[in-house]
């Protein structure tokens, strides 16, 4: 089957870029940098259902997305993650956390903290992950 | 630096097995099939802190790890994440979640959801996956 973004994926972030297994995309959700990693594979829902070889490649995926955010937003700490109990699609959150950001210590998901990019922000913000992938 | 357990970790967790790069313990909340992952290296928050040898060392370990969570419990999704927000030291949480368990679909940290194993439970549990780590 051909891989499709979920919907819920599809409406909640923005494409960023495309890396060898994983599309890369942006939350919405401004008040955290926060990137989504979704392996580009149909009817996958744990990292443990790639193939070894898509499993290496991932991982090196999380790591170089891990990197560029922490080069990027200089964090407090990083949250690595995939959870899925919401949408079983495989994705990876690579969130950036900063003990002055409005939902420390807690996680974010369910936390109920939103805020929005506004269009010139959005833009400017995948604009400086895009040249920090290309990088 | 010579490893240290975080007191945090060592109240929270009993102790499973090594693997080659990290200890393995189970946590002590009952509500949750739920190991945590250390690796046994000082001062170090982030996986990519980690020299890339270890780093897909640790990637393997999480990846036996879930599949061993998943034969063992058949969870409708694993949680593998790490957040640290609360203790810094590197720590990868796996977790067997249920579409039945009391927190679901919601992340389990600050769910303020816990139980308590008996003695014997726990030391059937440890047993449990300790076998599947040797097998």
């Amino acid at each position: 089957m051909t891989f499709a973004l979920h919907p819920k994926l599809a409406a909640d972030s923005t494409y960023v870029c495309d890396l060898p297994v994983s599309q890369v995309r942006l939350s919405h959700n401004a008040a955290f940098p926060w990137l989504i990693l979704i392996p580009r594979y149909a009817d996958v829902s744990e990292i443990i259902d790639l193939d070894v070889s898509l499993q290496q490649q991932l991982w090196q995926e999380i790591a170089r997305s891990s990197q560029i955010m922490r080069d990027l937003f200089q964090p407090t700490k990083l949250n690595v993650a995939n959870l899925g109990n919401v949408v079983s699609q495989l994705h990876i959150h690579v969130i950036a956390r900063f003990n002055s950001d409005p939902a420390w210590p807690n996680p974010v998901w369910n936390s109920q903290i939103t805020a929005s990019y506004s269009v010139v922000e959005q833009q400017q913000r995948i604009k400086q992950l895009n040249n920090a992938f290309k990088g």
